[in-house]
C-alpha cells in the first residue's frame, strides 16, 4: 500500500481481527496488486472514491451490479418511493407482480420468473428445476466456469464433500465433441446443460460462444428432454436487452440473473420457459429477504432504463473505443495485449506473461493513476461512462504502459497469486 | 377471499401468469386460510396494510426481520446516510469493519464474523466450516428442523438428489439419547452438530432447549473435535442480546444469523469462535451483494438499538400479557390453546385439532378483524408494539373465539394443507 498511515491500512488491520483473513470472497483484494484499496468511501456514476479520498474511474462497476451508474437518480428515486411504503413485509408488494411481468416481457424465452438474492440462488434453483423436470440427476457444466459459491459450484472446494458434485459432468466450453462426450457419460440420466453466455472464466482469455456449440446444446436438450440453462448472472443485460444467447439465436429453458438487474440493489432471478414452469413450481425455495419490495422497485426502474434507453449502444461504442485505443497504446509501447470477450465486459491479459507479473504491473500503474482495472477478471462498463472518461482512461493507459516498459525488468510475480495458482495445479 | 373485486385478487391472477403457482416460498399464502391477503401496500411500526387498504396489527413481522418496527426512523436514517455515499461498490465500505466489530462485541462466543444475504448462506457456510475444520463429513441435524431452502436442507426435496444429504444424520431435539445414537452413527467422521436455539418447527408445539441436552451437545463436540452450530437465523436477538443459547449457558463454535439483524435490510451472518477462524478462512464464499454497505449501516444501527434500548424487556412483557390474555380468553370460550416457545416468538395451536381446522378457523377470524396471526408458524413480536396494541389484539381474540365457537360445527380443513400433510406422511 502506498500510504503507511492510510485509513485503508487501519481498516485492514481492524478487519483482520474480526473477519477471517481480513476479508473474504470476490471483493477481497488479497489477489490484487498491493496498491489496490480494500475499502471505499463513496461512489457516483462511473466513479469511486476510496476511504482515503482517492478517486477512480471504475471499470469493475461493483463486479457487475452498476449498469446505469452508481446512485442512478431515476432508479434510486423508485427505490426510495417504495421504501416510504415498505420493504421486507409479511408478504410481497404489488411491485413483485409488476417486476415479474416486465421481466417476462423483456426475456424472450421466459414465461415465468422467481426472484432471489444471490446469483448462486438462481443457479442452484436452475439445477434443481432441471432435476425436478426430468427426474434425472446429471448436470453438465463447462470446466472452469463460475456458477457461484455454494458447495456444488464454489471454485475453492474447502469444506466441500465429493457428494456435493457427484452428478456434475464437465465439458469444454465451445467444444461440441467434448459436450457430446459428456452427454454420453450422462447416459440416460441427463437433467440439464449449464452454459455461461460466453466463457468468462478468470485468468484465461474469454471466448464468445460459438453458435454451432450453442445450437448443439439446444438440440441435445431437446432430444433428451433435458433443460438448457444459461447462467447470465454476470453478463445479463450488458450484451443484449434479452438473454445473452439471443445473440446466437438460441433460447434456453432457464436463465439465471443477478448483478445488474436492479442496478446494485440486491436482487437475482431465475427465469424459465413454459415447459419448465411445473417443475419450478414443485421446488421449495425461499429466503428471508426474497420478497423485499425495495430491490424489486429498483428492478422495475432498471428494466425501464434497459428497454427505453440507448445504454447498450452507448456502452458498446465507448467500450470499442477503449479496446481500440488500448490496442494502439500497447503496440506503441511494445506490449502484446490480449483483449477478449465482449468489449463492454473485457478481460485484458498480456502476451508472454505466464505468472501475470506484467498484467499486475500494468493494473497497478493504472489504479495508482485513478483508473480501476482488474488484472484477471472480466471488467464492466456502465452507461454513466462518457467519452471524456475514455479519453482520460486512454491517456492514463499510455502513461501506465510507459511506466511499465521502464520498470519491466524489476517486475515480480504477486506472491499470493503464485500460491493460489500453485494450489490449483 | 372476501372481496371478489379486490386488488389482491387481480394481483394474484396476474402473478399466476408470470410466477410458478402465483407465488413461492414462505410468503406464499397457499397454505393459509383463504381470507389472508397475498400482497401488501405498506407497513409502519407494528402495522401492515394490504393492497386493498385493510390494516393489520402484524404478529409475523415479515417472518422475523421486523424487530424495531417497520420503517424504524433511526435505522432507516442510518441506511439512507450510507445510501448517499454508496451501496454495492467495487469493495466494501468502512461500515463493514464497524459492523463486524460491533457484532463480535455483542455475541459472546464470537471472535469473527462473515456477512452474507440469506439465512441459508449462513447455515451452509457453517457446515462447510465444520467440515473444513475437522476434515470430517457427518453433520447432525434435528429431525424436522428448518435450516434453510438449499438442496441440503429444504423441507420439500423436489429437485434434490440423495447425495445432497448423504452425510446428514438426524436426531431428536432435546433428546440426549437420540443425539448420542446419532454421534455413534457418525463414527469417527463427525464434523458438527447443528441445533436450533429452541425447537421451532412448523405445525408442532415449540420446545425450549433443555439445558442438559445443550450441554451434552457441547461436551460431545469438545470430546470429538467437532463444531457446535446454533442456527439463530430465526430467533436471533429476540430472546437475548447474544446468541440464544447464552440463556442455557452454552457457547457454540458457530452461530448463524439473519432476519432481524438489520431490521429488514437484507443481511445475514456467520459468527464464529477463535477455534473456527482458520477453517472459515479457507472457504471461498461470496455473493454479488454481500459487500453492500447500506444493509450493513442498518445493521450497525440495529445493533445499537439492541445494546442500548429495553426492546427485549418490552417485547417480553407485552408478549407475556398477550399469552396470558389469550389463555384466559380461550378458556372463557372453552378452547384448549397450546401456546409454546418463548412468549415473544409464540406458536399457537389448539387441542384436539389434528387437521388444524380449529386453528385455521381462529386465525381467519383474527385476520378478518385486523390481527395478523399465523396458524402453524412461529410468530414474532417487535418493539414497536404497545400495550394498546395488545389490548386491541386481546379484544379481537375474544370476538374471534366467540365466532369460532359459534361456527365450530361448520369448520372444514384447508384443502391445500391437507394435501401437503398427506404428501409428507
Amino acid at each position: 500500500m502506498p500510504h503507511a498511515n492510510s485509513l485503508d491500512k487501519t481498516l485492514r488491520e481492524r478487519a483482520a481481527a474480526v473477519i477471517p483473513n481480513g476479508m473474504y470472497g470476490h471483493e477481497s483484494v488479497r489477489l490484487l496488486p498491493d496498491v489496490y484499496p480494500q475499502f471505499f468511501g463513496r461512489a457516483e456514476g462511473a466513479r469511486l472514491w476510496d476511504v482515503d479520498g482517492r478517486e477512480y474511474l471504475d471499470f469493475m462497476c461493483g463486479y457487475g451490479p452498476n449498469l446505469f451508474g452508481y446512485r442512478n437518480h431515476k432508479i434510486d428515486m423508485a427505490a426510495k418511493a417504495q421504501a416510504e411504503l415498505g420493504d421486507a413485509m409479511t408478504g410481497p408488494g404489488a411491485v413483485m407482480v409488476e417486476l415479474a411481468e416486465k421481466f417476462v416481457q423483456t426475456i424472450g424465452h421466459a414465461s415465468w420468473v422467481m426472484f432471489c438474492k444471490n446469483g448462486t440462488d438462481a443457479t442452484t434453483m436452475a439445477i434443481s428445476t432441471a432435476r425436478a423436470h426430468t427426474d434425472k440427476r446429471k448436470i453438465l457444466v463447462a470446466k472452469g466456469a463460475y456458477h457461484g459459491a455454494a458447495p456444488w459450484c464454489t471454485p475453492v472446494p474447502a469444506g466441500v464433500v465429493p457428494e456435493d458434485r457427484a452428478h456434475l459432468i464437465t465439458y469444454i466450453y465451445n467444444d461440441i465433441e467434448s459436450l457430446e462426450a459428456a452427454v454420453i457419460a450422462a447416459g440416460d440420466d441427463l437433467a440439464g446443460i449449464v452454459a455461461s453466455p460466453f466463457k468468462h472464466d478468470a485468468f484465461v482469455d474469454q471466448q464468445m460462444p460459438d453458435a454451432a456449440y450453442a445450437r448443439r446444446a439446444r438440440e441435445i436438450c431437446d432430444a433428451r428432454g433435458a433443460l438448457l440453462i444459461v447462467d447470465d448472472v454476470r453478463a445479463g443485460f450488458r450484451l443484449a436487452r434479452d438473454c445473452s444467447w439471443s445473440l446466437v439465436g438460441v433460447a434456453p429453458d432457464l436463465s439465471c440473473w443477478g448483478k445488474a438487474i436492479a442496478n446494485g440493489y440486491p436482487l437475482s432471478a431465475l427465469a424459465g420457459s413454459e415447459k419448465a414452469r411445473a417443475a419450478a413450481g414443485t421446488l421449495y425455495v425461499t429466503g428471508s429477504f426474497w420478497f423485499g419490495a425495495v430491490p424489486m422497485a429498483a428492478g422495475v426502474a432498471t428494466l425501464n432504463e434497459i428497454t427505453s434507453s440507448t445504454y447498450l449502444e452507448h456502452t458498446e461504442r465507448l467500450a470499442t473505443r477503449f479496446r481500440n485505443g488500448l490496442a494502439e497504446a500497447s503496440r506503441r509501447h511494445s506490449f502484446g495485449l490480449r483483449q477478449t470477450g465482449p468489449a463492454q465486459m473485457p478481460l485484458i491479459l498480456f502476451e508472454d506473461d505466464p505468472d501475470y507479473r506484467i498484467g499486475y504491473g500494468w493494473a497497478a500503474e493504472m489504479v495508482q493513476r485513478g483508473i480501476y482495472v482488474h488484472p484477471w477478471h472480466s471488467m464492466f462498463f456502465c452507461s454513466a461512462m462518457t467519452d471524456a472518461d475514455i479519453d482520460q482512461a486512454l491517456g492514463v493507459a499510455d502513461q501506465a504502459f510507459a511506466a511499465l516498459h521502464k520498470g519491466r525488468a524489476r517486475l515480480e510475480p504477486h506472491s499470493g497469486l503464485l500460491a493460489m495458482l500453485e494450489a490449483r495445479h
